[in-house]
């Protein structure tokens, strides 16, 4: 498949890299392909410069937001940040008409790209906005009315998603929530090639907001463990 | 050990009738013992009258809130709605000084006793309040600054939370959180005592915000589910 991704940070890192490895064409989304391509220094949270990422990884095109989305030929990874996905999505609306977009993001806050957006092992945790009340995957597709999102991942680490099977012999649990069920196939399908075989529909996208808001219990989890781990609904 | 249940719903009701079970001297606490013992109706979550519960599980003694706190050996479960909790607990902050407070309590809001207060299958969420940047069991942990106030509980069902091995042969996860670790321990010999195996120390009191914060993944997933489930960390 042609499949994009939008964002060059390290969740979308590991769908760009899980994805060239499972045969598809990857169109790699940026807000600015010269700008990406321009930076020789490790970013704030210490990921390579992407043009050395690429280098490692060939055949993979590197595209603005827009014409990334316009070369997948249904599927769309949004690795965006929270707080700038839905700007940056409406901003190419067109170019996601009739595509399935599959949302991970966590609406964290912060203010400042100088400020640590992560929560830290002493409890300090950022916000999350929206959160309870609504849900950065319902604002998504209130934003995109002409696209079918599917809010998936977020409940595990990136390089989990992408490989299950690194923790527990990969006996645990993937969700998705979205309006239409063809698209949530799609997704299923997609994390069935990532090796997930526990995968549950949580229903319509208004579960985005009980999966964004798991992020501080995803947290405190891996503070406590000091380690990988995965979510398994024991039945 | 003699054991403080404060509230009388299905929650509280799952820890008095298993504590009696495992042998304690089960003190059972609500506003005014004299109203509770007239109720001849179900309530509004269609739960017996609390008269006809103690006919069946003799040797309980019903108290106010503050005799059954005060009759505790060290250990008291706070059943209270979490919308009255800080304020029935405040009221009482005497006799809880120095004991281990189990908090369970999700701070859904609802504004009128009539209004349902539970998440609904068709995707209808109650808010919680506080959220996100502040939780319910740091705010009782305020409001009792002598009681050693342990989050627990709270993400799985009562019935489970009492007898885990009704779930997946009682392989999954249970979580306690709080400052002391002395309290924590308690918590933990009960949860083992329940048939807990696998107890993890989120650490400090602030991880009440994911736990509670949970209470909308949990809903999603049982809905998703249409049946009763445990929450295993896989490592």
């Amino acid at each position: 498949m042609k499949i994009a991704v939008l964002g060059t940070g390290g969740g979308a890192r590991a769908h760009i890299a899980r994805l060239a490895e499972l045969g598809h064409d990857v169109h790699v989304g940026t807000r600015d392909p010269h700008a990406t391509l321009a930076r020789t220094e490790p970013d704030m949270m210490g990921t390579e410069p992407f043009k050395d990422f690429l280098a490692e990884h060939p055949g993979i095109e590197l595209h603005t937001f827009g014409d990334a989305a316009a070369a997948s030929d249904g599927l769309v990874i949004n690795g965006i940040d929270g707080h700038n996905a839905v700007a940056a999505l409406s901003a190419i609306a067109d170019q996601l008409a009739g595509k399935t977009l599959i949302d991970y993001a966590v609406p964290y806050v912060y203010r400042h790209e100088s400020e640590h957006p992560w929560p830290t092992p002493w409890g300090v945790m950022p916000k999350l906005d929206p959160c309870d009340t609504d849900s950065l995957g319902e604002q998504i597709q209130r934003a995109l009315p002409r696209t079918k999102v599917v809010k998936s991942f977020v409940t595990q680490e990136q390089t989990t998603v992408v490989d299950p099977k690194t923790i527990g012999g990969g006996d645990h649990t993937m969700f998705v929530a979205g309006a239409d069920t063809g698209a949530k196939q799609q997704v299923t399908d997609l994390l069935r090639s990532y090796g997930w075989n526990d995968i549950l529909d949580l229903g319509p996208l208004v579960r985005s907001r009980g999966m964004e808001m798991y992020a501080h219990m995803h947290s405190a989890i891996g503070f406590a463990l000091g380690g990988h781990f995965g979510l398994k609904i024991a039945r």
